[in-house]
């Protein structure tokens, strides 16, 4: 529980009301805040959603003035809301503990106040940061490096010479630094060609559950800091993206493909490899990039297009099946009025 | 080995032949069924193809009465199959016992004949029911409440709070409970959103390999009962499903969907984000749902559509090329005429 | 560090300059190998840029004689980079020892010089062959056979009855023998099928991280002699691979289909159930394969149809929206032209 005012005060909010009320977590405006918690509202309909919950207190934007809750005004309503969320959210992964069940090479440098949970296993050469949490059955491979302050959940495997920055989260499951897929054919086979590289994730990075990073061939596959990766993501070796990108869930960028800054990739979304994306390029859901892309564009569809001219298509080819229809009859009125003419 | 009478009636069947044999197992009709197993015939087709087989006996419908195999007569064979099929099915998992390599939190409850594996891991204030399966290296965290009869594989990451009901079968690797994908973006960054609700999986699901299962934003994201899951598949943050709905690997649904009962998604399809999907919709594979469905609808492509309308459109569009070259003809009789017309 | 004679002696290449020279790791030429490394040129334009690196030397055809740097005369510089990069490979699963926090069970054999690592699990009757690497937090169940000089990852999951052979790697999260997905549909709800088959892996074959394969409902699912197969793949229930099959990321094929020998499916493609598809057949990326499928085909689309004719109808379906308009002029003119007959 915590007193709104000090909540107030973490996001420079003016309040409106009793600032003294206690807040014992977040609730939802549109889902029945329950009682004693704190919502948000970005427009006034959505205050009076919020009004009929039993949210003790609303963070509003500037313009909302009057409620029967207690108000907290912001500049943005969303950030205030999930900055003071962040007062609220459990930390069950910090032990400040290292579990006596955990494997632990002896060259390995652990910082202060690290936790390490039952049976993870901390390899030869390893560097693990302050701070820094890695869950249960965790695999750090020989000679990583992992920042301060970050959050690595269950099950989660660090391949060897991973590089991991500050403040980086990777949820459970995922694979970081797997061989990332070369081969030369012969009639023999097809002959596996090292993978000589690694990952690099830089700060503030954050990794969803079952993702895929793939080790660089030679050099590193690199995930530009801020980014955030969505759960069964598939990034090949030598990718690299700029800062802040936004990866959503089950796309994939094949090998040695780089992508600027803030570049946003929709669900189920591709890029085709070595190719150039610009910065700010957003890619919508199921689009499949295949050849570069200029900074700032907007494209949907496969192969992907400025999405206003895929949107056209797409609804044009909805109608090809009366165009077809349409055509036949033309064809026989095109006859008709030949055959007319050639009577005269 | 058990006697075919004994297995006849786990399933009402009525025999015809010698039910005193003894049974070794289940085999494949089409695929060469061995010595002393039982089969099922859903047609006289099939039936001719099992009396091939060295199969001892065939579950078939009441209409086959003739057969040089021993016949058990239902209603549903397939079903009858399936149901004669589990008692030949190994149980791997089942021990009957803790293991003493298991870390256990003391504040964690076990019930009866619960069967634990090397290395899992059951965090605090965790409750696990009666002869449920906990697999090798399998982490339960904190709080969570696992029902009875539960089947959880190796190496499956059970995050904080998540609660999962009767008789739920969960596949290796497998991740519920990493934190939805939510940010808000300003200029600095992509701040993170807390995510503060949790899974529930109600009794009787299944879930299969490496799935990943978000927990909700606030609430829950939430597994209707008897929900079959296939591999690799999507679900985020708040994403409801009703009773009873089977969805086909590596789909995806955004977050705070909600799919009525029954709802069919075959593989590689998805459903955008918001939406309701009624009861007893049917989505092809690779289908994209983009907006509100109606209950019973069939549907496919992306945006999905009806599937027949859908199809008469793929079917269209493949005659565009050859369209195109009529157009041209048409264009130039068209000129003709037109000159024709004025010359007179 | 390597002598260049010797590197030269395991590809039969013929050295242009001074054999004794040590290399110390392999580069590549277009991203600035770094001193004292060997790297690779396909033709004389790549070549001219590995001149401007720092490498010591140049893997070329036999074409290529003048250098600036030593050269390697061969048949295949990309193959032969491959084998000579595999002498810098890193091994750092090999420790040629049994960790003692593994837990093996007393039945189990374990062969010569086997690496086992913390906290892998190892069932009842399983073997491994000799020099093979057990990762951390592996599960081998009951009753698997694994071959010689086999990698597995971390927390991979093999499940009961699943055999492996020789020299097949197999990167960290994967799950072999997951239950495939099949019910029997009653009013009643989705009645689980026992999936009692096993999974087959053949030598030689890779498969990559957080990949899931399916044991048969009867029978066996096969990965052909030589498959390789990328991450996040899904390979449903008695799906079976000819030799040396490429299966890039993401992609899935359905139950019972069969695959030929060298079949290449490019990343995010599908193949539907029961099909048979040809030998050398080639799927581009984000293709559906819906029916069956002779050898030698290179398909593309969905459903998937002959690639050059995909493309036209992609080509062309680009047009309709402008297409639309020239039809509506067409039908002003072809009015007008009637209405201009009647009046005459």
């Amino acid at each position: 529980m915590k007193r709104l005012k000090d909540l107030a005060e973490i996001v420079g909010g003016n309040i409106i009301g009793d600032g003294d009320i206690m807040i014992v977590g977040v609730g939802s405006a549109k889902e029945g805040a329950s009682y004693g918690t704190i919502t948000f509202a970005e427009t006034e309909e959505i205050h009076k959603e919020a009004e009929k919950t039993e949210a003790a207190a609303v963070i509003v934007p500037k313009t909302i003035t009057k409620s029967s809750k207690t108000l907290v005004q912001v500049d943005n309503p969303r950030l205030a809301f999930a900055r003071i969320a962040r007062e609220f959210m459990p930390k069950p992964l910090v032990t400040g503990e290292i579990h006596p069940t955990s494997v632990i090479h002896p060259t390995a440098v652990i910082g202060e106040d690290v936790s390490i949970h039952p049976y993870a296993v901390i390899d030869e050469g390893v560097r693990i940061g302050p701070r820094t949490v890695i869950g249960p059955g965790v695999y750090v491979g020989k000679g990583v490096k992992i920042g301060a302050d970050c959050e690595i959940h269950a099950n989660v495997v660090i391949e060897y010479e991973t590089r991991i920055g500050d403040r980086v989260i990777i949820h459970g499951g995922t694979v970081l630094g797997s061989d990332g897929y070369g081969f030369v054919t012969t009639k023999e086979g097809h002959y596996k060609i090292p993978q000589l590289g690694n990952v690099i994730i830089e700060d503030d990075v954050e990794i969803g559950a079952n993702v895929t990073i793939d080790r660089g061939a030679i050099g590193s596959t690199i995930i530009g800091r801020g980014t955030k990766i969505d759960n069964l993501v598939h990034l090949a070796h030598n990718v690299e993206t700029g800062p802040e990108c936004l990866i959503v869930a089950q796309s994939g960028i094949a090998g040695s493909t780089k992508l600027g800054k803030r570049v946003t990739m929709a669900g189920q979304s591709g890029v085709f490899g070595h190719l150039k994306v610009g910065d700010y390029v957003t890619l919508a859901a199921r689009g499949v990039i295949t050849s570069n892309v200029e900074s700032g564009s907007f494209l949907s569809g496969f192969p992907a297009i400025d999405h206003k001219q895929n949107y056209k298509i797409k609804a044009a080819s909805r109608r090809v099946p009366e165009l077809l229809k349409q055509i036949k009859t033309m064809e026989k009125r095109l006859a008709e009025l030949e055959k007319k003419l050639e009577d005269k």
